[in-house]
């Protein structure tokens, strides 16, 4: 597992100004992506306070491992990089961390450096697989509370990571927008189901771990050894429809509820840039049993949390006409996770099943323990029985056509730089 | 939708002579895979008898369409042939039974035929997205049954044409070993579970749909559109680990039981191929609901089944040892299935899911309604009350280790050849 280095100290500066004290980009973070200037072709980048770094172009002025990574960055997904591990991720990271901050290297570097706004951001890999667990517990006890007030909990929560696999094609990067589904629903008072536009479309607020180094069938990952099979993390909006999920999921689980479009943020945070503030996975409840021995590594406990922060805001078609900002629906930490992202890994692959470069692991909904920490409409309208009040009388059980969601996260800790995961936005459209 | 023409005329011949009265792959077959010659790179092949062609080294000697199939071929994936669409594989079935019921051209393409037993065979494609249906209707109330004896389908099963998404990543071709998966499970005298290998590991009776057109996310397929999107037709065989299956699928479904390991048969047998063996829908029970009107349409509903008949045999180390032939255990039709391959693409994209070329959908077990066509042998032992005999005082209740298991399929008419599937089979090492 890595350790605070050079690259976590605040006081260094970049020769890229906006990066000096940017919320999300700063020197410190340099999180990786693919974008594609005005036409252009899709390639590898850095996030550089209002910049991109592109990475394969200065990887002549690179050597050894980070020259290799930058190599492989100039392809247009970043599977094969993502791939390589985590010593040549960080090799990539250290000389990129140095070129930025060495102002020698200012006059050869900026020609490679791009406007963020003016370049399309793309997936960062091709998702072979997706897999979405359920590890927020306070969101399993919330939507379990709605079926079984007296039991919200199964038996198998606290033993199992619970995960099922989602659909990798209709993943797509923020700002795409998305469809309302149709699909079937039956409602409580009509016998049979009807066929029609969802009514109770709903965002779920998780966070993305992307897989780095694979494993080959048949082999599990130990879990003292999970951490270098995970390159980084982003924002990820699973969208929901509630009604047709709640109509078909038995006996299989969910499937065209979820399967029509989740949206991912575009920069993966790298396990490197969030070495500070990794911390302890919180104590289990009095009770609670331990976990089985496959899932259990003292240093994992010590250290496999993250202290990332996430904020949730709606942009309602009535807001975009009034000029007013967003409204913050909640907000919420990653430590809801019951588990932690090596124990889901080593899960995952317990059974032999083999996790490739790039495959996006959902963590599930991520509530917090307060009625402002839900991080679903689900939740926070309690099934639609307690619409959430808006400004200017505005009201929302679910999502409505021209409905915007804006998810943000960041992480921070005294004595080190915030870094953030820019947004994962999308708009509703009306179904067809 | 094709019909019936030159190429299923069974009386035409082939100047490659093992395909004459082969059981599998006569001129009337042309079934669609990726082969390796020893030593050589994987590419697409055509199978014919006991040989197989190498498609794009005789596309010099094809024309337009076919020849731009024959081209596409030539990648070490079927993907890009298989969205080019069904006038193009149409196309490429009638020029291939030409070159190879002319006897004027053997002297130039036999030099393209490699002996089959000779060539490795890999999945015809890159599987992007992996669906598994539960469309046999027996196989549901038969598992149903021994949860809910007094009411095995749930409400939704005959209108939801239920799914759920499996693991991509895990699927490989017939042949290749399976490795007994170790997992979470909870016997029912434990008070918590345990890890270890899979006690009651199974097989599930599936075919595969190939989907070749793909549709653009937020897009629906119309059920008369359908079959354009569908390529054709493997044998799957879903393993499935049960008692991982019991402790873990709540409220997601399966998710370790099931993704360890998926075997295909290596050959796509096209639509094309079936145009002879398509029949009409079952109709169906009385009392039943029809289908809700965006899954209905009356010609799929005429011929959009498939007259496909699969058998499973089980070859144990103990047959092995004393050369005895493998036992059959159970078979099958395709037409147990309770929707059409049409309505399972409708109902997949209603929500605009976008389906993408070599993507595959499993149809779910295909158990009949007799005691000796039960497809896993979850049904055959009444999972694992009543172990099944074998020859020898053997008996099985779930699979051991060594345990191999072939399946095959074929579909016959009268005034037709009969096709193949070729094999689907692979053998359960121990766990690590």
């Amino acid at each position: 597992m890595s350790c605070v280095d050079f690259t976590h100290d605040p006081a260094t500066r970049s020769w890229v100004a906006s990066a000096n004290g940017h919320p999300d980009f700063p020197l410190q973070n340099l999180p990786l992506g693919i974008f594609a200037p005005r036409g252009e072709k899709p390639r590898g980048g850095i996030a550089i306070g209002d910049a991109i770094l592109d990475v394969s172009a200065v990887a002549d002025r690179l050597d050894g491992d980070a020259r290799q990574a930058a190599l492989l960055a100039g392809q247009d997904t970043l599977n094969d990089l993502l791939g390589a591990g985590p010593e040549i991720l960080r090799a990539l990271r250290h000389a990129v961390f140095r070129i930025l901050s060495d102002p020698s290297q200012e006059a050869a570097v900026r020609p490679h450096l791009y406007r963020a706004d003016a370049c399309a951001l793309h997936l960062p890999a091709k998702i072979n697989d997706y897999t979405d667990f359920y590890a927020g517990i306070h969101h399993a006890e919330n939507v379990g509370r709605q079926f079984r007030p007296d039991n919200p909990l199964l038996p198998n929560y606290k033993y199992v990571p619970i995960g099922y696999h989602g659909r990798a094609s209709s993943i797509r990067p923020s700002g795409v927008d998305v469809v309302r589904p149709n699909g079937q629903m039956k409602p409580p008072h009509l016998d049979a189901p009807l066929f029609g536009p969802s009514r109770r479309l709903d965002y779920e607020l998780e966070m993305a771990i992307w897989v780095g180094r694979g494993n080959t069938l048949g082999h599990p990952v130990p879990i003292a050894d999970a951490s270098d099979h995970i390159a980084g993390i982003s924002i990820l909006n699973d969208w929901s429809a509630r009604d047709i999920q709640g109509w078909e999921y038995q006996p299989l689980g969910p499937f065209l509820a979820k399967n029509f479009h989740s949206t991912l943020s575009p920069w993966i945070v790298t396990m490197d840039a969030l070495v500070p503030y990794r911390t302890a996975q919180p104590p289990r409840p009095a009770g609670d049993p331990a976990p089985l021995p496959y899932l259990f590594d003292e240093d994992d406990q010590q250290s496999g949390a993250l202290a990332i922060r996430m904020d949730v805001h709606i942009r309602t078609p009535h807001m975009r006409e009034t000029g007013a900002a967003p409204h913050q629906l909640s907000s919420g930490s990653m430590t809801a996770m019951y588990w932690t992202i090596a124990q889901l890994i080593t899960h995952h692959a317990s059974n032999g099943c083999n996790l490739s470069p790039g495959d996006v692991l959902g963590t599930g909904t991520l509530s917090g323990p307060t009625p402002d920490s839900r991080g679903s409409l689900l939740e926070l309208s309690v099934g639609g029985k307690e619409p959430v009040a808006l400004p200017d009388n505005e009201m929302r059980s679910f999502l409505e056509d021209g409905d915007e969601l804006i998810i943000t996260a960041y992480a921070e800790r005294p004595g080190f730089a915030r870094i953030g995961f820019g947004e994962c936005r999308a708009m509703i459209l009306p179904a067809l």
